[in-house]
Formats: structure tokens, C-alpha cells, sequence
């Protein structure tokens, strides 16, 4: 069903329910789209409306909802094809079941050297403790294993991994992070945020192309989704350099903004200054990330007042301000875009303040990230808005989060906390993602997180912190046009405006009227990039991938 | 005069005195050729033959000759580039005239902590010696100073740099290196090929602008002088994003096939294997450089015998047998080409010897380059075509040379220098070029060089070694169809058969037929690239480019 390459042929999509939403939020219904040959939007059609009869083409709707292509603002490209071609844990449901898993992979795999996984959450198991070295060395001895927690914040370790990084009960873990060691002071296992680096400097490195494997698994099962551009968190050199062999050899549909893992990276990657937008607007590094604290899980979200659970600990500051500060400096000079993951109340207010205070020496529209905005103390919430800094944010997240928040904030401080309408009500702006791998990049699971802030069982009833829910317009337009804003995209996708790119998807629900429990239910049946079909349920293996 | 961009139009350029040649020598003349919307050539017309009167556009050659765009199989692009925008020293004929030159350019360039430049030659100086540190002390005290050779194989640096790269009398030299030193055992300020890395470690890395700067003016020059494809011969990571970015912006004309620097330069740029040609045949990582000696005239080339005026000495093998092999071997499973630099008669049988071994386990066409091949033992000639060896060769070298390799070698070791006609005819394929910024890139220097053996002066009166002359169509070829074979682009570019790039040049002289002193003095009048004008005399701001 691609479209032919004859000039000049336009075509009709016609007999479709098709929505579109602006960044604010107005929905505009349409029953027909017109697409130019280049593959950009040349006109909708209003049902009713009279309809072009000298088309080319004509692709019929059959009646189906059509929405723009999802835009996921928060991914790890690299590592969602790693876990998903690698050792999987993210469905585990027990240790025991999580060590049999292991064992079995270890077993199948004679050839490899290190046994490398992620994926498991040891809340999902149940368990309210960490796993450790130990349990991990009765599942697999013989060779060094290392396994990422589901949010990419904490590694489990056995012994043979601990040795080879040399980790002892006298090693001291690096500024931001931590070594859990048990009561007689022996490393347990479990290494926290920059710890984690003590083992994965020792990792074998991938061949490149494990990592050309890695990004074409990734951007499979983003297409299967409805995503049609995401923004890639922390792209390294390498992994640069296999988006781009993919986009030469004419692989790349997907569009990647790409948020460089360091200034190193930024500019060996792009030079100075950021890239222009690559292969008809499909790739672009446009810039900088910066990680400022860990994760809630890991305790190492840095917060303003001790965690509720652990009364001696506020988390991990792993950028002094003067270092936030002047790596903002070196982006923003260049003109790099900057997003900061900010977890914890005290460092979105540092990210705030370092915002502020950068306001005076780059003026313009800077479009400041904050990614994950997860914790803002209720005083903050203002100054997204004031300060027009765009909120990247993970409607899952809360689902995910929410006994664990509990946990380690305690009732009384949880007023600031996934506060989605507070902040686009003060003026913030909302882009929606998934953190994948952390979580499956479903956009359906998303939106109905997003107007219930229930989970798929309903639960808590009436929904949590209820009054944090956005509509059902604000939800879709964080998922689509507050994408394509947060990554500088705007006028080129998003909206289905005419002039843009004709990103859409074919879907089973109206997300507009569907019950929640429907519309969590939803599937994307085709995705279309720049007027072609690029992903097709009719196509794939099974209905819906495997893995993340 | 550049091609509009509408639909399906043909160009007919009429009118000209066009000439082309066949890898093999034969040479065919056309009156007009046709070319095609994209650029690429759909027919070419004898004198007399019928015109298509219905080409949308037409250029009126007037008369002038035509050829096919000059492919120069050898060069440093980031060099040329570096050392045109930097403090250049290869027009200076005296000592004391590059030490003002120098000492001026410090005083016009206070704020620089280092004074960086190249291109001098103690031959050209009438110096039987190398210049010393003292010597550079007395121009620049006060600031580090490093001057590369013109042959890029030895670094003269003032006191201040050698103590900055912590070089005494106590510093042993690099593997492959020479740090030469004085009567009492102190460094002279003379670095020899691998000990050039002491210093240039110590060197302020250039911006990533002035990187994109250098390959620009590289670019230039090489446009002014016709050059429309190069060999680039030792890309690094840095010089490929320089590259891109120039590609990604739409500045890049020329075609360029990079060899990388290293494997992993190469491993980081293109990853699995050779990269596709990027940006319409304008780009591609195609192999890998391997240095196995260093140059005649600082005794760095590789002899099978003592040099014949340094009695202990017979050079440097930069890569043992091993290294060699294990180099070649790790670009070959991955379908790199693998370029060899040798120099001296112990290199080329060395290289030889590799290339025989590694045919057994790499067969098929691998087009394996030695870079130079200047010095050849007589009976290791023929084996260049017997392995279907490319020699890619340097014309101006012999005519720069010719004096210092006589005395390095003496008059009865000189059989196989610079012996083109001797390797062609064993079967060797001929790729001609200049390793600029070593050299300037001037075509038609070469093909008189080629077809004479003299200078610009007619000297040595009947030619040095006169038996190696190539003809006027060898000569032709090896800067263009050979070209174009040695970089894996026949077929593509380069002898503007029916379905090649439109890359041509008019020239002021008929290369066929124009006296040697005439066809030495020839120039480009307009750089024509896939049917684009890309440089042209009347546009240029003098007739002829400053620097290399």
C-alpha cells in the first residue's frame, strides 16, 4: 500500500473519523485527507464536505478513527532494543520465577561471557526488599550477571560481577551514587544510579551490528504502537551512528529528536550547533540531556525533605549547581536544547532556579525541559508556566508509582506530586511518553491513565490524587502536538496541518468517547510516516509484539 | 548556470572539444553531451552526429575542451584544510625568510597559546641540514611552536613545545619514531614520523567550526583545480562529522572516499562494513589507511638496505608483519578496502607479501591499494599486477624528489623508483594523485610530470629515468577512470560513459595534444559535478586559489 513515486500524484484518504488536536487542546474532527506527493498534508475535509475527484489515489478509510502519529517524548532507543533482544524480566511475577528465567537464559546462552538483562521491579514480585547477590549466584555462579532494574536506576549484581568490578565491602561509591552493603558491610548486590557505572564500564561492549539490531527492534515496536516520532534521551555517539545507518540505507521511518548523553557526545555528534533535521525531517540531534537526581524507587530522587521510609536519606544530587549550570551554559550557547531530568522536589526546584537565572543570558524561546517533573513541590508548580518550561511527562509513571510514592513520601506530601493539570494549569506545557524500556510505550494505556489515574483494574477507585487528571483533549494533545513542541517540531508534524508531514495512525477506539477501560483496550491497526504505511497489524506476526 | 530543478529536463552541452578515457587507456572525443534531469549522462555525440532539438536546456561549450571531472586519489583533506587557513610555509626558499614569516604571523596572533603550521621544506631552502630549535627560539620565544614538514613525516618544534611535550635528552623515542638529537645528546627540535604524537598530544584540539572550516577550504581548492572526487587518506571520526555536516547542509559537491585513520575510526564511522555512497555518490567510508613506513626524505621509508647517506639506518616499519596482517585482516571480514602506505623497497614487499597471503582467506575483487609504492624492488614490480594491486602514486612527488632520492638511494638503486610505466605494464593499476596538502593538487603539473619526468624547468634535460614515462592517455586515465577504480567508483564516475555523473571540466588546453610546458600551465576554466557548475574562473576572486 505505499504510495508509488510517479510525480506529482496526490492522494485521497477518505471515509475516515479522523481527529486532530491542537497543543492547546481544540480538537477538530475531519472525514478526508488529502496527501501531495511529498507526503505532507494538503487539505482535510470536513464530513460533508465536497471531495476532490482528480486524486491519483484513493485510500479508503472504511470508516475507521484516524489519528495523528503518537509522539512519545521520552525514550531510550538503544536501550528499548537491548532489553527487548536481550534478557527480558519485565513480565517476572516472583524472584523465584525471575532466577528460573535467569537460569534458563544462562543455560541457553553457553557462548556468552556475561549474562546482561533488565526489565525486573522487585514491587511487582512482591517483594519489599532488594534481591541479592546471593539469591542471583544460585541461578547462575559460573559466569558474572548483571540485571537493570525496570527503571534503569538500579543494577543487581551477583558475585562474579562484583569481583570483576573489584567492588569490596571497602570500595566507596562515586559522587551520585550508592553501594547497598548488608550488615557485615559486604556489597549486597544492589549498585544505585552511578554506582551502576563501577559494573557497566566492565560489560563487553556490543558489536555495531547488535546496535544496528538494537535501534531496528526499538523502532519496530514503536511502529507497532502509532508512535511516529519519539524524543531519544541520552544518545550517545554510537548510538547516533546507528540511527544514521539505518537512515542511509533507507530504514529510518520513524522521526528521533535526539537529546545528546553529554556534551561530549553533543558535539562530536553535532559540531556547533545542533543538526539540521536529517532525511526529510527523520532525525535530528537537537540536544542535551542532563541527569540532576535518580528515581523514587531507588531513593534516589533528590528531595527537599528526608524520604518518608528512610528518615536519614534526600536522595541523589548528581549535578552541583555550578556543573548544572555550566553544562546548561555550553548547550545553550550553541543553541542545543536542554532537558533535565528533575524526580525529586529539590531538584526540580534547583532545574527551576538554574532555569531562571539562564533566562538573562539566552533569551528566546529556549524551550527548557524538564523530564519526568515527577515530584514539584506545590510552590514550583507555577513557575513551569512563568518560566515556559515544558513538562516531559509519563502518565504510567503515577500508575506504576503510585504505593511506592506513598511509601517514600508519605500522604501528607504527594499535593505536587505527577500533577499533570496543576502544572499545564499554570501554564505549563505537557509533552506525554513512557520512559521505555521502563514501561511499554503504549499510548492507549497512557491516555487512560491520563483522564482516570486509574490502573487497568480500576483501581483506586475514583482515581488517585483525582483532581490531577487532564481531559481527554489535553491528553491526546500531550501525546501528538505537545510532542512535537517539546522536541522544536512544530509546523513540521503533530497536527495534520496542512503543510505538515501526514504522520497518522489507523485505531480501534475514539478517544474522545470511549470508556476508559476501552480505550486502554485500544490498538493501532496501521501507521502511517510521510504519506506511507510504514507498520500494518494486518502484516505483523502476532497482534501486538513481544517485549517492550 | 546551475540546473533548474523541473521534471525530466535534459541538458544538452554543445559545442565542446570533450574527451574521455577508459581505465585502459582509450581515448574517445565527442562534440556534445547529453545529461539527464538527475545529472547523470545519457549520451555523448561525435562531431557530425545529429543533436536532439528537443533538450530543454542547452550550454554552448564554445569551442572549449571538455573532460571528465579530475579524480585525485590521494589526499588529506582536513590537512589541506588546516594548513591553507593556518600559517602556511611552503612557498618560503629560505631559512631565514620562514623565520620572519613566521615571527610576524606570532606578532599578528597574540591571542594564540600555540603557533601551529606546515609546509616547509629544508630542500626547498637550499639546506643540506634540518632546521633546530634554537633557530626557532630566536623567532618565537615566548610561545610554543610546532611546524610540520611538507611531507607530513617530521615536526621541527621550538623549545617551548619540546618542553611542553616533556621531551629531554632522556625521552626515548616512540616504536616508529625518531626524536633526533644533537652532539650533546639534546633534542634538536627534530621529530621523526610516530615521535610527532609527543607534541601533537599537547596541541589545543580545533573547534568543531574551524574543522568545518578546513574541510570547506579544502573543498575549494580542490574545486578551483578540477578535482571533482578524492581518496581521502586518513579520515578520523572528527574529519567524517566535519564531512557530514558539510553534506547535511547541502555544501558538499565534491565526492569523497574516505579510508579511516584507524580501525576505530572506522569501526565508530561506519560499524558493520563500508558505508553505503551517501549523498548522491558524493560520500562513503570505503577502508582503512595502514601507515607501514614513513617518507624518503626524512629516512622514515622502509629500505631493504642501509640508506645509501646514513650508512645505519634503513627506516621505519611502522607495523610488524603481525600488526600488519591482524590490520587487514579485522578490515577485510568486514569488506573494508584496505590502503597500505609503503614508501621504501622493504614496505612495498611487505605490503606485497600481505596482499599474497591474505588473498586465500579475502578473495574476490578487493582492490587492494598501496599508497605510493615510490621505491619497489625490481623484481617485486610485476607482482603488482600478478595480485591486482592498485598503485596509487604521486607524479609530482618524482619531480620533487628526484635529488633527494638520489642521494638517499644512489644513482644504482633507482630501477624501481617511481617506476609508473614499469607497474602498469606488469599489470598494476594506476591511480594518480597528490597527497595534498603535501603536494598542490594541480592536474595538469601531473600529467606533464608524468609524460616528461621533468620539471617546470625541462630539467633533468631528457627526463630522470626517462624509461618510466606513462603516455599522454595513461597519464589522463590514471587521473580519472584509474581514480575512480582504486575508490570501488567505476561505473558511477569518472570516464562519463552513458549512466555516469555528468562530472566534467573545461580546460585551457587539449591534454592530448598541448606541448609538455603548455599542458603544465593549463587550468580549469569551470568544475561541472553531476551536471551542476560548481566553481568557475569568472566567479573565483582571482584566477587562481591562494595556499594548497
Amino acid at each position: 500500500m505505499a504510495l508509488p513515486g510517479a510525480a506529482w500524484a496526490d492522494t485521497l484518504v477518505d471515509n475516515v473519523t479522523g481527529i486532530r488536536v491542537e497543543a492547546g487542546g481544540t480538537v477538530e474532527r475531519f472525514a478526508a485527507m488529502l496527501i501531495d506527493d511529498a507526503g505532507k498534508v494538503k487539505r482535510l475535509y470536513r464530513q460533508g464536505e465536497k471531495l476532490p475527484k482528480d486524486a491519483d489515489y484513493r485510500i479508503d478509510g472504511k470508516g475507521r478513527v484516524l489519528l495523528p502519529g503518537f509522539i512519545d517524548s521520552h525514550v531510550h532507543l538503544s536501550g528499548m532494543g537491548f532489553a527487548a533482544i536481550g534478557l527480558d524480566l519485565s513480565d517476572t511475577t516472583s524472584l523465584p520465577g525471575a532466577l528460573t528465567r535467569i537460569a534458563d537464559y544462562a543455560r541457553r546462552n553457553p557462548q556468552k561471557a556475561w549474562i546482561i538483562g533488565s526489565g525486573w521491579n522487585e514491587v511487582s514480585w512482591g517483594l519489599n526488599r532488594m534481591p541479592t547477590a546471593a539469591e542471583l549466584d544460585a541461578a547462575v555462579g559460573d559466569r558474572p550477571v548483571w540485571l537493570m532494574r525496570a527503571d534503569g536506576h538500579a543494577g543487581w549484581a551477583n558475585t562474579a560481577a562484583l569481583a570483576r568490578a573489584g567492588i569490596t565491602a571497602k570500595t566507596a561509591a562515586p559522587g551520585g551514587g550508592r553501594i547497598i552493603k548488608g550488615a557485615d558491610g559486604a556489597p549486597s548486590g544492589m549498585l544505585i544510579d552511578a554506582a551502576t557505572s563501577l559494573v557497566e564500564s566492565k560489560l563487553p561492549a556490543p558489536l555495531p551490528e547488535e546496535r544496528d539490531i538494537a535501534i531496528r527492534k526499538a523502532q519496530d515496536l514503536l511502529l507497532a504502537r502509532g508512535v511516529t516520532a519519539v524524543s531519544d534521551m541520552g544518545t550517545t555517539l554510537l548510538d547516533w551512528q546507528s540511527i544514521r545507518r539505518e537512515a542511509d540505507l533507507g530504514r529510518l521511518h520513524l522521526r528521533v529528536a535526539a537529546y545528546a548523553a553529554g556534551v561530549d557526545d553533543m558535539v562530536v555528534i553535532a559540531g556547533p550547533g545542533p543538526s539540521p533535521w536529517l532525511y526529510g525531517d527523520r532525525l535530528k540531534l537537537t540536544g542535551l540531556k542532563l541527569y540532576l537526581d535518580g528515581a523514587l524507587g531507588s531513593r534516589g530522587a533528590w528531595l527537599t525533605r528526608p524520604y518518608a521510609d528512610v528518615p536519614d536519606e534526600t536522595g541523589l544530587q548528581r549535578l552541583s549547581g555550578t556543573q548544572l549550570r555550566n553544562l546548561m551554559s555550553r548547550a545553550a550557547m550553541d543553541d542545543f536544547q536542554v532537558a533535565i531530568h528533575a524526580i525529586g522536589d529539590a531538584a526540580n526546584r534547583e532545574a527551576l532556579d538554574a532555569i531562571e537565572e539562564m533566562g538573562g543570558s539566552y533569551p528566546g524561546d529556549r524551550r527548557w525541559r524538564i523530564e519526568h517533573a515527577q515530584v514539584v513541590a506545590p510552590e514550583d508548580i507555577a513557575r513551569f508556566g512563568a518560566l515556559n518550561v515544558i513538562a516531559s511527562m509519563q502518565p504510567h509513571h503515577q500508575v506504576s508509582d503510585r504505593t511506592m510514592a506513598e511509601a517514600r513520601l508519605s500522604p501528607d506530601r504527594l499535593a505536587g506530586a505527577y500533577a499533570w493539570r496543576s502544572l499545564a494549569a499554570g501554564g505549563g506545557r505537557l509533552a506525554f511518553g513512557s520512559d521505555a524500556p521502563v514501561e511499554v510505550p503504549d499510548v492507549f494505556e497512557g491516555l487512560a491513565d491520563a483522564i482516570t489515574r486509574q490502573d487497568a483494574k480500576g483501581e483506586p477507585f475514583g482515581g488517585w490524587q483525582p483532581q490531577e487528571v487532564v481531559t481527554r483533549e489535553a491528553a491526546l494533545a500531550a501525546y501528538t502536538a505537545g510532542g512535537a513542541y517539546a522536541m522544536g517540531a512544530d509546523k513540521r508534524f503533530g497536527t495534520l496541518a496542512k503543510g505538515e508531514w501526514a504522520d497518522f495512525v489507523f485505531v480501534t477506539v475514539d478517544p474522545m468517547l470511549a470508556q476508559p477501560a476501552t480505550l486502554r483496550q485500544g490498538r493501532v491497526l496501521e501507521t502511517w510516516i510521510a504519506g506511507h504505511k510504514v507498520w500494518s497489524a494486518n502484516d505483523a506476526p502476532t497482534d501486538m509484539p513481544q517485549g517492550r
